[in-house]
């Protein structure tokens, strides 16, 4: 049974998945029968995945068959367990409880095009709306605390070998330790300033200028002010926003194109490098029996962090948190408005 | 000039190194200077790093000349600056500091050894020593919070090219994340239980034996309960101690010894895989002008954390701190355990 265990120093939490278990066995046998050379998230090669959880397909196609344009299937080697109870317990000092949660697979595309960045934008927007569907109907779930939608893109990424367009959404039944200083961090702010510390940076960011990658009428870019990445870039929305499945559809055309764009310029200027995002939404707020109330989450800003990473991530980074980045947000802006596209 | 710059919603701290003064660039016109295939850590290369630190050498020996066991060197292109002066600042909403700090190499060896599990226990011991005496020596400057021992080993762990082994110190004026965190964690402990969180630990480790590498009478090696990376390894002083660097002279031959067998078993178990490792020591506790006196770290337990990087980190760790690990530490123990030395 995988599990998820706590360090009693710092409450950092870590997956460990069964990799012997019955479930997981009979999926790496399922990847076996791939013929070679087959790419399982191609049109008509639907019968190499496990079953489709959810799918954006013309009303003549049936489930599992060609016809779709987004498609979400479960991972074939899932690091957590949909079917599990929760149960948390002690070993002596040490907690730990079963890994319940889902780790999902969202194929962005029925053809073999590796990044999302060569998309069109209309194909870009099915992407966000299947994120929004996946996200609405886990947090219906109550074991789920937090949602994650990423993509790791490259080798050096930590991508699969599978080089067609793909995301990851991974739902956990715990607050992971970055998403809870970011949620804690946003609330200390506001109990202090009664303003959202996303507003005031977009207002700061829109007025100095100087970080801005680029902008439309609902969505902002920007090499944030501490950039732990070289060429880190931001979206937000302008207007303060909690969860970005709330997002109203008339702005999903919007998000789109200047998501594209970003990868897009990102792409040209350093040359399709390896890169992560992952998009921050707020918490599930659905309490759980016998759990008081709390409002933390509910002065967040969702957003996107993308990640490019062509640089080494050392020793240091990984003990200290304190990252070094040899390019300041200001050139990396610099660099990322000069592209022409 | 270098800066520190603060991330306004995480307080988490990004290094950027200007590496377009002129200290930088006559560095690297030095790195230039280096003929093709010579190493410049090899003894009687002395004249291709910087002017040494700290060496230990032999009485008739003279700076910067062959006769030494251990030298330290500023690193070529630090990340910090050791002649700026403290200035904090705002941008705004933003804060930012001069990167104020030292960032040297321990050269471990005179002869072209890569890895130094390969060196002989005495030569080890003189690597801890120089540690220590470098810790020391940094202490008494009241602008530096943290000092950190780091280790990059193979490509993949970030390590530079040239083979030979080497270690680095980093010492800056802030505390990072995930040390403030680590500190608090332990305190929080203390607080409640009255007991240090690491020696509850060693207590549990010793009797269940599961997660235990191996040990001596003064330390030991296990697998911690929530290891982020497979086969992870922590080594500690059995008796409480905040310090690594008030370990007393006659325990260094065994904690070298020890730490020698822990590498030498991941060498061989792993193959010799690219490890990062990472002393944590108490933080200094020395005060600046006008700072409240802080206990913070008074109930800290120092150790060393080995960390094997042949598993990869995608986006999903990055974004979170929610790790997945697909080797549960009892195996990982188990299989360390097996290997023949």
């Amino acid at each position: 049974m995988p599990t998820l265990r706590r360090d009693p120093i710092t409450a950092r939490w870590v997956i460990n998945p069964d990799l012997a278990d019955d479930q997981a066995s009979s999926l790496i046998e399922m990847e076996k029968l791939i013929p070679h050379g087959t790419c399982p998230f191609c049109e008509g090669n639907e019968k190499y995945t496990p079953p489709e959880i959810y799918a954006i397909r013309s009303k003549t196609s049936t489930p599992n068959g060609p016809g779709w344009e987004v498609r979400v299937v479960p991972n074939i080697s899932p690091a957590l367990k949909v079917e599990l109870e929760l149960d948390q317990r002690a070993e002596r000092m040490y907690d730990l409880m079963n890994a319940v949660g889902a780790h999902e697979i969202i194929i962005e595309t029925p053809r073999h095009i590796a990044n999302i960045s060569d998309l069109e934008v209309g194909q870009v927007v099915k992407v966000m709306q299947t994120y929004k569907e996946r996200i609405f109907d886990l947090k219906k779930d109550k074991r789920f605390r937090s949602i994650f939608i990423f993509k790791n893109y490259g080798e050096r990424a930590g991508s699969s070998p599978i080089k067609h367009a793909h995301s990851q959404l991974i739902a956990v039944s715990v607050t992971p330790k970055n998403v809870k200083e970011e949620l804690s961090g946003a609330k200390e702010y506001y109990d202090y300033k009664e303003r959202c510390v996303f507003c005031d940076m977009i207002k700061q960011e829109l007025s100095a200028e100087k970080r801005m990658v680029c902008s439309n009428n609902d969505f902002l870019a920007i090499a944030p002010f501490a950039s732990r990445f070289s060429h880190e870039v931001w979206i937000l929305p302008k207007k303060h926003s909690v969860d970005f499945e709330n997002t109203a559809d008339e702005q999903f055309e919007k998000l789109a194109s200047l998501f594209k764009e970003v990868l897009l310029r990102l792409k040209i200027h350093l040359n399709d490098p390896p890169y992560n995002y992952i998009f921050h939404t707020g918490p599930n707020r659905t309490r759980r029996r016998g759990e008081a109330w709390k409002t933390i989450g509910e002065d967040f800003h969702w957003h996107i962090e993308i990640m490019p990473r062509y640089t080494r991530i050392d020793g240091f980074e990984w003990g200290t948190g304190l990252y070094i980045n040899a390019t300041t947000p200001e050139q990396a802006a610099t660099n990322l408005r000069k592209v022409k596209i």
